[in-house]
């Protein structure tokens, strides 16, 4: 992906419990490093930018893609359980911080969600979602490692 | 799709505002018609399956998919901003009616939010998504009607 | 009372536990089948009507009577907290389903809070509920089976 | 009734506007002045006996009535949306303050939402919820004063 | 300091819990007795005056002091987590019954917070706190008890 | 104080508006520069040390100071309304970014709710709070401006 997710919430520090925050720290490969579109079932992400500058999105539940460059000291909110990704845009690795507004944000990248799920979601259900056929969701299935 | 979802919610009736309910219902067609997977930003949904029977499932935040048969007259619940589905599997039409604990739930289909935002979500954004390249990206994106 | 409840909170389905949310379903008699006067605790209700004509109502902290005649299809809401009740109008029985924001709504028949309390609740204080003499309300708590 | 109950709340002082508590002062008349049974929508209540001796109660949602003799300086909760009442037990007045957790904690005396509420609740609905005829009803209903 | 609290929590009383409400009971010594400056972490506080005179304060995040003299019936509504006092201001003793709208308010008293922690604050960031100097603070901190 | 505190919170950024999230930057000086003693009314503080060491401490209601060396790239978490405080330790500038879970945390200095508040805290109610006499007082308010 270009990505990599530190992830601090009540799972790895359970001194976080009850407290109701916890943050991430997201490495970004330059030049378009990406952490690629999910959603974080209980929590609102406030995104500060510490290194590099990141292109970030979110889609709202009307369909309209809201899109920034976030340059180095700039931040960005994601509202809760809102489809959003970041991509570095620049020459150098990006870093961001990000914090949540919950201990356990839950995060679930919708292409795993749809294709890495074990057991698999069917694939005629795959194939209404992107509208295709059953071929072009098996050839998609077969890149992702079922967990 | 092969279903059709009618909603209740603030929007459609300001009579809800403030009493942090709703409800949908949603009409399948027999043998497949399918519910596509999506997610609700601020609500736990409740269904109930009035005729027919469904295929449920959703995919938790560790990527595992919890899926069942719910005959007429069963229950299932799809917790806040988790990826779910349904699908008829009976020769019958079915129908479910599904309660929300929020008066404006906010539904997000994966395959909508991906593919068919306005603006476009970058293509290589969803190629990595999806684990795959820009030409299987736009050719599923030729099928959605941006919004 | 001419009609049956049967309830899916989380008393009788543990996995509802954390969620939030229940169900319940309601059966009347044809003509007058009635859900008597009562109140949920902690949940605000959403209720469909599946099968026939229900006439609802509930009463506002002013005192004023809010009621609807709700054919087969539509919904009703009663807020949190405040008396309800629903009876069947129509020729043919009766069906409604419920959902609640709680997944104990915990429910209260004024009726039986009243008269049908164990050890019982002292004959003037409901004389004073009731602006009526100790004998009328002994003879009502007659008809009550304490639990 | 016996009792007076002065009333701190958001409509009274617009000032509590968003603070998310009230109160409230109860004056009883000695030997049996009583608040009678009612119940509050959106708040815990915890009283304070500031003078004399009260007899509390409150039903729970099983029908359990839980009644205590409260003296002077002690205090007592009763949980948000269940019907509880008090009344004085001593030779003197009694005097309470009541603080709930909502600054519109919401009331509702049983007897006049079944009875006093405009336009009246159906006659069969009250006779079945008390498990009593019509009759019945209209004569308690003839004493309370519609709103 | 002139005055004694006596707290019902849920630490003195089990029964509290899951409640969600608390008291407390302030005396206060005439002409001057004072509960010093302090903040409840979780709970709003409604101040009820039921005997003397007293003189209240709490002072905004903006800096601004809020003061009233609040007479014998009187009430007065401290705002979540913010510094606040009272003190009696007349002939008499003066008392105080507060509720709160958490079973655990947490009480934070600014003087034995900063001077009295154990192991102690360090004697820097005190004089900074303070505009002072070392010299001030350790004689400040030598007359509080660490706990 | 030796540290500038830069916050972004809705009063600042209007679109944070519901979004229940917000966050500042804090730089210190090196070797001793210090965010003084202060609270946040809505809201529990996870801090990220970007640049340098700091000490941060905490006092809980119990009157224990907890307190640690976090180096870059650790984290801490302050609790919701308890004061607390940070301090550089080190050769370098030191850097921290703070998210909140509140889009207006409220923060309350303990120096300045005591001393500089507008009308002033009345000098005896200062004194009994620092367990100290006016004179000490009033040498320590003479250092506040007033807002």
């Amino acid at each position: 992906m270009g990505s990599v997710v530190t992830v601090a919430d009540v799972e790895r520090l359970p001194g976080l419990n009850t407290l109701g925050v916890s943050m991430s720290r997201v490495d970004y490969a330059p030049w378009g490093g990406t952490n690629p579109p999910h959603s974080h079932q209980h929590a609102t992400e406030i995104l500060f930018v510490a290194e590099g500058t990141l292109q970030v999105g979110f889609v709202t539940t009307s369909g309209r893609h809201i899109t920034r460059a976030v340059p180095k000291g700039g931040l960005f909110v994601f509202p809760r359980g809102m489809m959003h990704y970041e991509r570095s845009v620049g020459e150098a690795p990006a870093v961001a911080i990000s914090a949540f507004d919950s201990q356990l944000p839950g995060t679930q990248r919708l292409g795993e969600a749809m294709f890495g799920a074990a057991p698999g979601v069917p694939t005629d259900v795959l194939a209404r979602a992107l509208q295709t056929d059953g071929g072009v969701v098996e050839s998609i299935r077969a890149k992702f490692q079922p967990k």
